[in-house]
């Protein structure tokens, strides 16, 4: 059984960082894994993931953030990030009425290829209520309109806490999400936007896509942010369009896309491969 | 050797639209070498694309054009054009100091892949000069500042129709091409336009790409009109990037892509194999 | 609601075919949505495939085949088929452990993205007969092994002709199917394969891709013939990979690649725009 | 002025290499502009780029191998390459008849894209000559048959040694090199194969693509070794082509993946980001 642990960091560049970090683990008797660094001469930052195996490490588990932080971490003015091969992520779905994406991600989760739980299906229809209940997922029906909107948020929050939510994922969820829920969840909320960001910010991007005559349809997957569809991107991709192809088909193309845009990005940010800074997601490979 | 005209056309939908056109050219001893048609339901407008063997067909070909309007055009209010496959066209190149497209134009017309004539380069620069004499075409310098401009625009305009130009390729000419000189070659000059539009219209586009931290650049042809960068699009496609890509390097993936799309627009440009409708390029394949 | 025939057909080519079908439909009324045809030069033979209206269609929906057939079909010496909008095919899914294929497909079908039907699930492994009790599946085991195979595949064969099933999709199956199976379905077996075709045909193409150190894994859907992995080709796609991907990774992207590799060519073979041509398929579009 | 050292190499997986290798560079006041590291766990093997700045560096460039090797590179029984920013890569083309890639590659060189030279061009047909004239590049006739080959080969061999080539590239170089020619240049002569490999392997393959009925045609680009074709790749990408497309068109399309797959080849050697290993390429990034 892989028993490991995943350091994620940045700091200003300087001198040894790399050797020091390093040092840190080999000294102990860790056996590193993978290790990605790189420094971002545009604002001269350095950033870096590395993975090293636990079995023989010598500082126990749960002091090895302690001991991190005071040797090395607070030196280099680090932000920093540790995690464990044994935390399993508690993932929260919201979705409206577009089932493609749901789909995909109960399969994903269903079939075991992603190692996360997801307590609950939150949406303002009750179309999915059935999907929702043929996995054994609880389903919460959450009217929404202009009056109870407020309140309603509110009472989400509260769910997702109750459940001790890590990730909310927006999987195609079409509403607009107040300011208090993003910043309960800060870096921690993904969207699937369904267009190539910054193209077609906002509603009915695949009409608006079409009225353009554009060649190709995009999606963006982004962890969101106060500033609607400006939040930092994960993951993008698109799909060749023709003349042809009407409103429809355009979204049917692009739902492909979609679907494909998030699992990528909730992949990487199940497997702690993802660093946001200055609204850029760093994405380690 | 191949003799076959090409007809490009659309008009309001109504029955019998390919059978008319059909029999046209059955019943005079065409033989149809290939036919895309369409409708867009969205408009409800016709669109069709017939090229036919003229070796044998009974209308001589300078009055094809005559017949068919007479015959079947007028009746049925369609917008067409009629071409023929030994006509060459005649492309004039504009430039400012990136390379890369102007290298590959040159490289596939000096080859013979596409079967053009660039009787003259335009720049903003000198940079060009050298390579445009290496190919042997001349090379036309005009300096533009903000009071000459306009002057030299006209300038410009003269020369290209002294050479009886056909179509005008913007290959990274840096300048925003004035009104009178979009108007004297409406549907007949060709943009490159580093960015996935409606992304990025306008300066820099790959430093606004890197600030919003997308994960792929693109690059996008289209015909020019007076609004920026707001003409229809020919072709687009796009390169992956990551966030180790610095502002060089994003420039220098999307200058690949910036040329294969320019090069897959001039082609179908060329092959008569586009038809604007509505701030929409409908590209028949 | 839509209520539209399709014909696709091929024949040697000749002149007049398109003006012959477009009349044949125009003069009884019908109202041509769409229309593709070429011809293969390579072969000299004529493709088509025309969709249109039959609500003021002037030949009892039962009688146009006959007519088409006496009136055009015999004299060209076409192949042809022709197929109505409300038809709605019968899928049967073949199965082994892989999951990710036969999730696709149940989300696609029970979410009414496809209209079809899926009576049975068929697998040598009971790993998915949960998932498919969950969607109301019946799920049928059949132990394979070197001495009852060929009786367990004539059961199979009874079992999908009393539930007329059209169209068999071997959705990672991983059995080689035997000669009387493939007969018993010509033309309607579809099968996905973990390589870009011809590359990796036959066992573990993801390690031998890993052998080669290929820098892209891809996907072929096919109908399947009796000679192995070598049936005409529907869709094929590829996902990038790197030095760094190790064969678990390899099989993680390419299963991504193989399940929409796979959607795209069911949808096509339900919308009636395959033919298969000497060991080719014309996919319309 | 941008000086810097990089180091690339790979050992058998011990604890403690990374550490080594940056404590080496950091001790010396070497500032790491770059690290890439990974272990093929596949193989136990541990691979590892890193470029650092030289400006401060402790250790003269030219001692720098001496004392690497010395201290680091035999303990850990690495095999190490190490490269200096200010070295220029002296590489020779060989074409045959199809152009486009050597357009390209002028192209690239001319405008500065690439800092390499190009001392020569060599082929077996004169129709290249006008162009390499034009761009100022010696070219080499060397005609070829059944029986002058050897002989030829051997000269060839001779003049590329009596210029200094680094780096032998065969840019759709229509003959088969012989082993000697081979040997002479291990690792450093990259060929692009019009095929995505291991499919369609040696002659004519957009032909055998075509027969095949392929929906992508793909490129390649690899190293050669004494098999053909089956040398370690190290770029590969593919373009949609459908039923419509002819040989010709497989040809014209494939050509534009060709020169675009070389192009990144010869730019990762450039750059010093690759490194084989049991016939496979390790592309740093």
């Amino acid at each position: 059984m892989l028993n490991f642990a995943v350091l994620v960091l940045h700091c200003p560049d300087q001198k040894g960082l790399v050797a020091a970090v390093t040092e840190f683990i080999s000294r102990n008797n860790g056996n590193i894994l993978s290790l990605e660094q790189h420094v971002d001469r545009h604002v001269n930052e350095f950033f870096m993931r590395v993975q090293w195996d636990l079995n023989a490490f010598a500082i126990p588990k749960e002091k090895i953030g302690d001991y991190f932080g005071t040797l090395i971490g607070t030196r280099y003015q680090m932000q920093w990030q540790l995690h464990f091969s044994d935390e399993r992520l508690r993932m929260a779905l919201f979705v409206s009425k577009p089932a493609h994406c749901l789909y995909d991600i109960l399969g994903r989760v269903h079939s075991r290829e992603w190692q996360v739980d997801i307590p609950l299906i939150v949406s303002n229809h009750l179309d999915h209520q059935e999907v929702s209940q043929r996995f054994g997922i609880p389903f919460h029906h959450f009217a929404m309109n202009a009056e109870n909107r407020h309140a309603q948020e509110q009472k989400q929050i509260e769910l997702l806490k109750q459940h001790n939510i890590d990730l909310v994922v927006l999987a195609r969820y079409m509403m607009i999400v107040g300011k208090p829920f993003v910043q309960a969840f800060p870096g921690r909320m993904i969207n699937i936007h369904h267009a190539f960001l910054p193209a077609f910010i906002g509603a009915k991007p695949y009409h608006r896509a079409y009225e353009r005559g554009v060649k190709l349809v995009g999606a963006t997957a982004h962890y969101v942010t106060e500033e609607l569809d400006e939040g930092p991107i994960i993951e993008q991709d698109v799909a060749r369009v023709t003349h042809i192809d009407a409103i429809d088909e355009l979204t049917r193309r692009g739902g492909d896309v979609e679907k494909l845009v998030l699992a990528r990005a909730i992949r990487r940010h199940i497997e702690r491969k993802t660093l946001i800074f200055q609204n850029r997601v760093i994405v380690f490979d």
